[in-house]
């Protein structure tokens, strides 16, 4: 059923839409992990990456938004279920249980690790067919690259 | 490793627990489900719709948070990764690709349905071992049956 | 017409819903007398007293809104029409004319103290049916009480 | 008792003051009204139309206050008892249980119809002997009209 | 010097600037006088009445500045110097040092209605030469005969 | 096709209907005039003039907005489509490219005089058919001579 | 006249200011056409559409102002006057009178379609002489592509 | 002196009572207790620590006015005098001078401790005789258990 | 009358009481010199001073509302009537009708200088006998030297 | 153990640590006393009395806050235990149980009086070894006898 | 001592670095520049200009923390000590003393002009390495040509 | 040129110039050190020093404003260029690259601890030749020295 009417050739509508797709997972899988470690760090840094994570939080939650809503926009439908984030995330699964502050943040050093590197790969992906994905991708990925500045400058 | 001492006795914190990672789970997946048909809704009333799903995103999100950090209090570690939320959540698995806006509102009564039910059972669960749970879970599902009634409202 | 289905079994739901509306026809009654005598108040105390009822009217509203609504959301069709109002009030009719300050805090303490004894009649009522209910209940009854206790306090 | 020294002379003091009473019961009719199906609409435009319901009592409340507050700054008693508005309401009595949204238009575009038909009737009246009020029935009556305007377009 | 072309015709500039002129020089000693009791009330009521002062203040800061604005759009300069508002008020001089809270009311009272006779005569002056000065008159009034109710109604 | 039923009978709707049309497109036009020196504007007084069109802007967005919808509440449907702007507007066309700062405020003290004149017809025309329309024209005139005023005040 | 000096080259300015000219005068037209279906819509989607009209309008205002300073920014004087909208603009014009919801909806995706197209041109050409410029551009379609496919999904 | 008329029956209200001046005395004491180490603080989480100890302060500072505040509602007057703070409080007296951050910390989990064991006693006691009053501290107890969780989780 | 004991013994109160009262008096004059020009301004610069005029009215009104209650709270009743500001004020009278704006400059400067001498006398004389008192005014000169400062600037 | 370096001399050190240390402890009673005659005024001036009680509340606790957190600053450790403020501070202890609203204005007045008093020492005491410090403490003392006027001007 | 894991391979990050640098000295000279003759303007257009200036300077911060952060973010660690500011800035060295507004302004063009030719070239050097860093140098040039173009337009 | 008349005499004007410099300097300085630091802090409390410092550039910043325009005020040009600051500023050159969190407290609590050695110096010298100035700078101070303690404090 076709009905959204891309502004893309098919073409370029089917790659802008593998890599939007991609950020969906990934960004909801970092908002569950950052939330996860929100929950169940402890240590004396604890209120302090508490509070830091919530900021990944919001920052993946925004971003998922903007991905999906970009996906519509050129006529592919998002996939954001559970299942399929379980399934689909290029994410590490974080351990359960409580996580002494040091780990956490080696575990959103990571986790923040394998989403930009994934990122940078689709903002190369989409710059010839679609410049208006690549620019909401290059936005997103500096935001996701100053997280990952801060966490590694934590665990020094 | 006993981090949290719980204001609780042990059967009362394994009661609660339990209530309580249920609820967190049914939550989130809550929270995926609105923004999976919030993004992939058409119909004439796309618009009414799509505004309306993100007020439930809110409040399922607000509550899954509120949730898991009572699990924390009460020294119980609340699990919210994506692979627990996709295989034990309470919720159906929604189709993918563009939905009616009469389906998505058949799907969020359904959604809604299913928490309010196991959201009830919490409330008697915890009703004696801890009451301030019970205050939180009371809570949260007038604001589930609020949203229930609504959605049902619009499909006569 | 079963519009909306209730998340309760029938006999809870006839007494819940009577409470409810119940509360809805004593709290508009109460928003209205509190406008009535917000007008029409002289006396030294006339600002004061101006305010605070006006205080009293956002409270009664508000709470009027939530009731109602949760008597549609247990799917039973909540009615407040003036007519409804005036004939099954809870409260007495309040004289017309200018009202002396003093006469108004009295009138305003017996709004109250009728509303208020009707209320936890209906927290009783509903313990057992629907906590929910009960819940919201509580609350208003919360606000309406430290209202009674700041008029008589007054008239001292 | 003279409490409050009129700005007015005598007659007009009368014409002026029957118009403000007539204005205040219409428009507290009108916010009882527009609650009662805000909390009983059902149907496909439930959303839109409980949300617009709201902006009707907003205004309807906010100009019955203007109204009652003009008439004691004349030096006469509003009358805005439940008894009084059930009595001398220019409004039909709505129905009471669930209603379709399409019916819901329709009884919103007749109660604006009587109120408008009425206010125009007191804005001729209070020309000559009072501009003051005059102008505030102005202001009241234009917002009502574009609300009479809103729901006519939207019952096409 | 013709510096500002009046959208009005000679004669009705100059009787619309009488009223205007008139209008500023008793806003702003309205001002004064209210400021004056502000700072030197004293009785039981002070509070409540040093309050709701500067809520006549604030009124006729805003009308005086409006009145002059309209006065300088109609190419008439407005003239609000204190020597100007000292000799030309249509308010009397209200005593000096501490006043009780009764006697503040009456001499707001008084100040008021000296005020709202003058600005209806200005009322029906512009009616016909300019209806837009007309309906800012119309509007300041209507606030200060809100104020002369309420400062009646204090002292019954 | 009868649509929106009038609150006005026949004729006055016609009179009405005239001066709302003729005031919608002066506005708009309005609008584009000021942004369109808002852009172009050099010379000394470059800021200060630049951000003070953009109030005017504003203003006449916001006006004819109000006008606009007005005709829509007496039956009539509104034309404020480019082609009609640009062949009904009663303000002369602006020059293209830079302009000199006192060349602006002359350009805008004409384009405001053109709109007041007309504007006052409109509430002599609209006095006695709607008294509603013409309390709105009234309003917008007020805003229009302020307008008219600075800027002559500036280039004396 | 030079009067400001562009950071571009001259052949680069001449691209750029055609493409920045383009959009300046699409995007005014795009926030006439959707005032001019706010005005005029009627069915029974009338409020969500008419709210969602506004929201284009903010947007194709805020983005013409972007790209008329964007053009003054490298010495090209933008021309946004209602004759060169009406003769230069890529939409079509609309029909007047009252339109039906459905045809809005058409209506809006026709002339979004028409911005878009000639929007994604723009981007192509600006990229080598501008990218600045282009990503200003890039941005005002991702908006753009946004209300696209929302209006579209509308009328499934 | 009988001044406020309570809701309760007389055992009742003597229970609630002394559960509410407790409430109260103990929530007094612990806005002193933790301003005292905000100010006392020393070591490398001093800024962590002491901004998150100005969250408690402002939770228990509210939820003593809400307790002191409800027994007066039920006709008991609260006691919050120093004298009867330093006498009754079931808190422990903190050391004076510098404080290292972990003893801090320490500190802060043994006068939560206290504060809730008490609190559920007092949930215990008023569940029968005023369910308005233990709603109250069932919501503090909430908001105090989770501090008590987050002190707990920074020194492990 | 002694209504108010003073914080200082009597010799201290008349010196700073003296300094509090012509404080008070040139203030207040300041505002209205202030807003006379603010409404008579005409030149280039009309728009930036207009908008300058009404910073030094907001900030001399808000002084002379701190120095009048500085007196009451010292026990000296302050005096704010036209009367005595047009006899006691120790700025020059202002022309009536429109003033240049250089001129409207030279103006300001020496209002503010005449306020600013008497201020820095005020400081000096009330150094001993009220540090309080003292320390209001130094607030108060450090604003008018900064407007001072400004008005100069501008004149160059 | 020297934990913060002062950055003033020893003696100095002494002389100033000793008025803040007094303030610190009347300033905690102020609040507590204010905050138990807020919680047990009765009478006709209930509501006022009740609301201006608050703002003294909020000034105290703000004050204190100031001072303890300038002891710190100049290396001394504050002490605001509850034991310390009832053993050393300089105010008298309220009764307890009801008070009536005349001699809570009694109290009010005794209670900043006795403050007023010491901080005017405090003042002299610290002018020479510490300005930074004593421009704190004339601006709460600025503030003390502002309430200090008001209290007195309402019992006259 | 590798702190930060860049995203980038080395050459990328020397090239990227060094633009990141450049940029963050010449921003916050832009900014020291901006205040130094924000403070020393003289001249009629003084207060215009010197509230134009802090918009630069608000502008020039935020831009040079975005930068430094984003060198951070890429493992580079930037340098924003006074002396490279004075050492290695774009910038010509402004004059001291007062500055005639006229100058002022060529200052502001000329220091704009040389900020936006290196920021230029930083554009391109960066579009290849890291696209992500020429996004954040685009958007902040976007803002220097905008401030570059109101700078000229107010000097002819 | 001697632009701006000075309040104060030739000798007092001279002192108080140079503090205001002196002042300017190092204030203007220290923004400059805590933002490199802000920058370039790594270690486990990297978060918490991170905002902490961005507190104090926000201080510094405001406080260089005050000085600078309160300079201009009486007649003194503030000069605060890079190359100004980097030659007089009263604090240690900071090292570049990256700083563990316990340097960089270190760094702060030296920084702070020169400029407020100069700053007391600069209250004394402007003691007598000018209160208002004394009293921003002993303002300035007090800020300096609550940072200088919480620095102090977290590096025990």
């Amino acid at each position: 059923m076709s009905v959204v009417k891309s502004p893309l050739p098919e073409q370029a509508r089917t790659i802008v839409g593998e890599a939007l797709q991609g950020a969906l997972v990934d960004l909801l899988d970092l908002s569950l992990v950052a939330k996860q470690v929100h929950w169940n760090v402890i240590g004396p840094r604890f209120r302090s990456i508490h509070l830091q994570l919530d900021e990944v939080v919001d920052t993946a939650r925004l971003a998922s938004d903007t991905v999906a809503e970009r996906a519509s926009a050129i006529g592919i439908t998002p996939d954001g279920r559970a299942g399929t984030v379980a399934k689909t995330s290029g994410l590490d699964t974080v351990t359960d249980g409580w996580v002494k502050d040091g780990e956490v943040v080696d575990i959103m050093v990571a986790a923040l690790d394998a989403c930009i590197t994934r990122m940078r790969e689709r903002i190369s992906a989409t710059d010839e067919p679609d410049p208006v994905t690549q620019d909401l991708l290059i936005g997103i990925t500096a935001d996701l690259e100053k997280f990952h500045w801060m966490f590694q400058a934590e665990n020094v």
